[in-house]
């Protein structure tokens, strides 16, 4: 990639992670605050619907409808699926120039801090990682990798990256993670401004990667019902080592269900309240320090 | 009040508060747990629907629905109006027992820890919650007094009272908090069967209190949209004294908005999700002492 023209900035895939939309507002209202001298920015909300009614999604999650099937529009009935299109037709317009990179603003239930998820092993992305983990040691990077059209938004692009921040619960503001989710933008920004003049900062040549190895569901009963919860010892405890013997659910009668897998493991996304019904309890992750 | 003969458990009176929801599952599986020798113990979901579909509700709060109108059943079109008079005919069926104490289950993304809201100020409430506070440093006494028909449902009962634990995001279960307000709920029926058998614990003559003394809203612009969020100095400070020029609210520009009141009070329910739609930052509450 020679030059960033177009970067785009987009909140509220999930019309209930608040700090995204009402960042997206705040750019809307001082463009100044995103705009650098050798690219565009756009900014723009995810799913407007979703948004006015306060909750994640309208009819199925934005999120997973970026997978570039070619059905016609009349042949599309689901709200978020018409919304993907419209958003691939600004980010990506027929003749014109597409979106380099796109900046997708995500808040969790889980206690993910701020962290940077890579929807690929892009270099200029591992580049980027490595420098906004060196200017704030907050900062933690999770590749979590998807083939193109998989459905994410992030997806759409070679540099596409979602932000998560937590823990803040859906339908709030918070307004520390919301000043540092903010911060965390303009570094990027900045980050992306100094490519194009050709005066790239570099902190290190390492970078710490949590890389996804998986979903985990809750222990369900023949119905379907969820027969445990997150063991105490694990809630927000992201980032942090799992060891084979450790305790990982408490069912409602208090017996501990423990971890029986044979190697340390990292879990993530620890109680996301979305991921209930996709059969989520938490990903687990391998931690690796990579060159770069 | 001489005999206390039936109480109500209700849980999932908001559909995506899962502790209240999970604890009625729990008790309808081992109804021993809540059976007392001196009286019954009735568990029911407070909003089905609102439960299947994992939001607050489907068409409005149903806890602002037990306001005993007179309305006939067929000119009501509202799904909660229907469901509280459907709860209603249980708890208070004619020519029978009624119920004489409500327990209603509920968790709050604000930080008030384990909370017992008492719907007025019946001697024996008072008792209770000074045994509960006496038992268990952690619990803390809220006072919300409200008219009979004033919608909430704990006001059907003269001993009705709310349990309000957090924070806790909405859509996701807590094992710690859940561990805790089951163990509240049981304090409270062994409470009320040595109460029935003349066997009353008394630990104080005192109990703290916090009484409310009104709401306050976010700050707003001309069209109603919130211009400022919670502070982050006071963001998870409930029960805390909050000093006439403390910083109470941020812009999305930064500038810190300062308590202009003239008296300490103790802000509670503080950035609770379900609130932002009823106009509400916060309660402002005095702290109390009173003798019982």
């Amino acid at each position: 990639m020679n030059q960033i023209n177009r970067v785009a900035i987009v909140g509220g895939s999930h019309g209930n992670e608040l700090i995204g939309v009402y960042l997206i507002k705040k750019f809307h209202k001082y463009p100044d605050l995103i705009q650098r001298s050798s690219f565009e920015t756009l900014s723009l909300f995810g799913n407007p619907k979703a948004i006015a009614s306060g909750s994640r999604y309208i009819d199925k999650d934005l999120n997973r409808c970026f997978t570039g099937d070619n059905l016609p529009d009349d042949k599309i009935s689901i709200y978020e699926e018409l919304r993907a299109r419209e958003i691939q037709a600004i980010l990506q317009p027929q003749n014109q120039d597409c979106v380099n990179a796109i900046i997708d603003l995500h808040t969790t239930t889980a206690k993910m801090g701020l962290c940077i998820i890579l929807g690929n092993m892009h270099p200029l992305l591992l580049r980027l990682a490595a420098h906004l983990s060196a200017i704030n040691p907050l900062v933690k990077v999770y590749s979590h990798q998807q083939p193109r059209n998989s459905g994410f938004l992030r997806s759409l692009s070679e540099l596409g990256l979602a932000i998560e921040v937590g823990a803040v619960a859906q339908g709030i503001l918070n307004a520390e993670l919301f000043q540092k989710t903010e911060q965390l933008i303009y570094a990027v920004l900045d980050y992306f401004e100094g490519c194009n003049q050709g005066k790239i900062p570099q902190h290190n040549n390492t970078l710490t990667l949590y890389q996804s190895i998986g979903a985990v569901d809750y222990p369900r009963n023949e119905d379907g019902e969820i027969k445990a919860m997150i063991h105490p010892q694990l809630q927000f405890r992201d980032y942090q080592p799992l060891h084979p013997g450790d305790p990982i659910f408490l069912t409602f009668e208090d017996e501990e269900i423990l971890y029986e897998g044979e190697s340390i493991v990292y879990p993530l996304f620890i109680n996301e309240a979305a991921y209930y019904e996709k059969g989520i309890a938490m990903y687990f992750s391998q931690k690796e320090v990579i060159n770069i």
